[in-house]
C-alpha cells in the first residue's frame, strides 16, 4: 500500500542507521514529518497532534507512535508490521497537564530503550520544546543528543522511484501554471486564479493525479516585493505584475515552479532586470553538474548579476523532495549560497529560484531540477523560462 | 490593510497583557502563527522558517521579528509600525551553526527585554526545542516560563467582526462540501473530487473569496476507518463510503464542515449507527449553550449513545478560530469530553465532530457553530445534517 517496496524502506532505514552509528546513537526518535513519511512511509495530514518514528540500531523496523485514532492511518499507509504501530489514549488529547511525549517515553521503556544515546530532531517542525523536555523527564537514564537533519541527509540523493514521482509531480505543476497563467486578466478575482491553480494540482493529468499541494504564494501589484503572501478577492488590475510559486505534490514528492505574469509592459526597472536574471538562472543551471559545489552553482548567477549591477542577498535554491503542507518541500540539508560546500552528486534535486524582491516591486523564475550523470541538469517542469507578458 | 481596525488589535493586545500580569510574565514570546496573526495581522504562509512576535507589558505595539526578506510581508499584511518590524540576514538560513534565535535574542537584549521573566510558547507549533535552548543562552539573565496558549484562552471568545468571517467561511465550506458531493460518482476518481473541493473552497463566492484551505480529509472505502487520511488518484467504487472533512477560510478563520457520502445503501451496521450519531449530535448542539461546560456537551451525545451501545473514545468537539495549514484550526483551549469544566460564554466558536471510525468502515457529522445569547448555537453551515447516500 505505501508507494515504494518494502526493500526501499528498509534501504533507507539501514542508511539512516550508518549515520545513527557514526554520530554515537543508539536510538533516534523523528518528530519531522517529512522524515516520519520517508522512513515508514506515513502519509497523513496528523501531524497537528504530537507523534513520531522511533528508530533503534537493534531492532528491524522503526515504531510509529501517534495518536490512538492515528493508528489506523499508519496501519493504511506504512510498511510497518501491525505490532510497530502504538497509540497513546484520548486522555492525552486537549489536557495540557498530561503530555502525548510522557505516555511514549512509557513505551520505549518498556523496550529497553531508556538508556544510551536518544538523538532528537531538536530542530524540526513540530518537535517543541516541551516535546524535550517530557522526553527527557520521562528517559532520565537516556543522555539526549542533537539528531536534527540526520534523516534529511539521507534523504538528499533519490532513487529511481522518487525521481519518477518528482518528474510526475514537475508534469502537474507546469499544468497548474499554465492554468492560473491563463486565468489571470484584469478583472478577475485573485482567489479565481487560485482556485484554477488548485484545480489544476490536485486534478493532475489523466494518467494520475496529484496530491495535496503545500501550498502557493502569488502575490500581486506592490505586494510581489513579498515574497510569502498568498492572494486576495481582489480584481487583477491592468499593469500589474503578479509571482506565481506554486508547486504540486505525487505521494508528497514536491516539485515546485516560479513564474511571473505581467498585465501589461513590465515597468522600466523590471524590464531591465529580467534578462539579467533569466542569463544568470541559466548559468547556472548550465553548472549544477556532479561534482560541483552548492556555492559555485550560486557563484555562477552572481557573476553576471554583478556584471549588471544587480545584488541578491539571498540563496537561489535547496534540495526539495518530500513535503507536506507547513511548508516543508525544503529538505534543509544543501543551499545555492556562499560558503556551502556540498557537493553535487547524481539524483540530488533541487528547486532553484531567482527571486527579486525590492521595495515595491517583485518577481521570480524557478525550476525543480535533478542532478544528473550525463551532464546539465533535468529540469522537470516545461514552461518557458521568461517573465510572461500579457498584453 | 489588515482585516481587522487597529482598535481591535489593540483590544487583543490589552487582553493578553492582563493575562501576562496575571502569569507575571514581563515579555511574551509568540511563535504559533495564528497566535502571531492574531496580535499584529501578520499573514504569510512564512512560518517554515523561524520567526516571532514579541510582546513587552511596557510596549504599546508588539514587535514582529522574521526572515528578513519577510519583513515585507509584516509590511503589507499587520498594523504594526514600520520600526516594530526587524529582519533577521540571511546568513541565518540554511546554516544549522547559525540559528535565527540567538539573533532575535540580541534584537530583544537591544530594547532591554533580557532580564525579568519570559514566556515562551513551549508546546507551540515550530517553537522547537533548539528556539528554547538558543534564547535561554541568548538572554542568560531572563527567568523562562511556558505561556503555551496564553494567547490562545485569549482568541477563544469572538468579536463581532471575527464572527462575520467566520459566517463567511460557513457558507463557502458549505458550498465547496456541496460541490465535492456532486463530484462523487462510480468511477470518478478521488483527486477529481478533491479538485472540485478546492475550486469551491478558494473560489468562494461572487461576494468574497476563500483563502487558503488547510487541506481536506477525504479518505474513501476501507480507508474511511483512519480519520486523518487525504485522497488517491482511484475511483470511487459503487457501495463505499468517503468521508469529507473539509474547511474553508476568510482571512484564516476558518469553518470546518464533515459530511460522509455513501455511493449505496449503507452496510446495515452503519445504518444501523448513521441515526444515532445524528440523534446525539442534535442532542450535543441544542445543550450548547451560553453557561453550561464543555463536558455537559459531550454527556448530551454520550447518553444517547450509551442508550444505544455506541461508545466513541474521542472528544467531540473543539474551539475553533484562526488556522494556517499545518492545520491548526484548532485553538487547543477548550475540548468537548469528559473532565472538561470550560463554561461557554456568548461568541465561543467550536467545531464538534461526530466521527466514528471503526475497524474497517467509518463515517463523520459535524458543524461549526458560535455560542449565542439567545438560546440554541449559531451554525454556519447550512447542509442537511445526514449521511449522503447517492443510489
Amino acid at each position: 500500500m505505501p508507494p515504494f517496496d518494502r526493500s526501499e524502506y528498509l534501504d533507507r532505514i539501514a542508511a539512516t542507521k550508518r549515520r545513527m552509528e557514526a554520530a554515537g546513537i543508539d536510538l533516534l526518535l523523528v518528530s519531522d514529518p517529512c522524515n516520519m513519511n520517508y522512513l515508514t512511509g506515513y502519509d497523513a495530514t496528523s501531524y497537528y497532534v504530537h507523534q513520531m518514528v522511533a528508530l533503534a540500531l537493534d531492532a528491524e523496523e522503526p515504531l510509529w507512535m501517534g495518536r490512538a485514532m492515528d493508528v489506523a492511518c499508519a496501519r493504511f499507509t506504512t510498511f510497518l508490521k501491525p505490532e510497530n504501530m502504538l497509540g497513546y489514549p484520548e486522555s492525552y488529547i486537549g489536557v495540557p497537564e498530561r503530555h502525548p511525549m510522557a505516555y511514549m517515553a512509557g513505551l520505549l521503556a518498556e523496550r529497553g530503550w531508556n538508556r544510551g544515546r536518544v538523538g532528537v530532531e531538536m530542530d524540526a517542525h513540530f518537535f517543541t520544546a516541551r516535546c524535550q523536555q517530557e522526553l527527557m523527564q520521562g528517559l532520565p537514564n537516556a543522555q539526549f543528543s542533537d539528531a536534527t537533519l540526520l534523516v534529511n541527509w539521507v534523504r538528499i540523493v533519490k532513487s529511481p522511484q522518487e525521481i519518477a514521482y518528482l518528474r510526475e509531480a514537475g508534469q502537474i505543476v507546469a499544468n497548474a501554471m499554465n492554468a492560473a497563467v491563463a486565468m489571470i486578466e484584469p478583472g478577475v478575482r485573485q482567489c479565481d486564479a487560485a482556485a484554477a491553480f488548485y484545480q489544476a494540482a490536485v486534478s493532475g493529468t489523466p494518467a494520475f493525479g496529484g496530491d495535496m499541494p503545500e501550498g502557493p504564494w502569488m502575490p500581486s501589484g506592490a505586494r510581489t516585493a513579498a515574497p510569502h503572501l498568498t492572494w486576495t478577492d481582489e480584481p487583477y488590475r491592468a499593469g500589474e505584475a503578479t509571482n506565481l510559486e506554486l508547486n504540486a505534490s505525487r505521494h508528497r514528492y514536491t516539485a515546485a515552479l516560479a513564474r511571473t505574469v505581467v498585465l501589461g509592459e513590465p515597468p522600466v526597472e523590471m524590464a531591465r532586470m529580467i534578462p539579467v536574471v533569466v542569463e544568470g538562472m541559466n548559468a547556472a543551471l548550465e553548472r549544477a553538474r556532479a561534482g560541483v559545489t552548492c556555492e559555485e552553482v550560486e557563484a555562477a548567477w552572481r557573476t553576471i548579476a554583478a556584471a549588471h549591477g544587480v545584488e541578491k542577498a539571498s540563496r537561489i535554491g535547496y534540495s526539495i523532495g518530500i513535503g507536506y503542507p507547513g511548508p516543508s518541500w525544503n529538505e534543509r540539508t544543501a543551499s545555492f549560497q556562499p560558503g556551502n560546500t556540498t557537493i553535487l552528486e547524481p539524483n540530488m534535486t533541487f528547486h532553484m529560484i531567482l527571486g527579486i524582491w525590492m521595495a515595491d516591486w517583485g518577481f521570480e523564475i524557478s525550476e525543480t531540477l535533478r542532478v544528473t550523470n550525463e551532464g546539465a541538469p533535468e529540469v522537470f517542469s516545461h514552461v518557458p523560462r521568461e517573465v510572461f507578458v500579457k498584453i
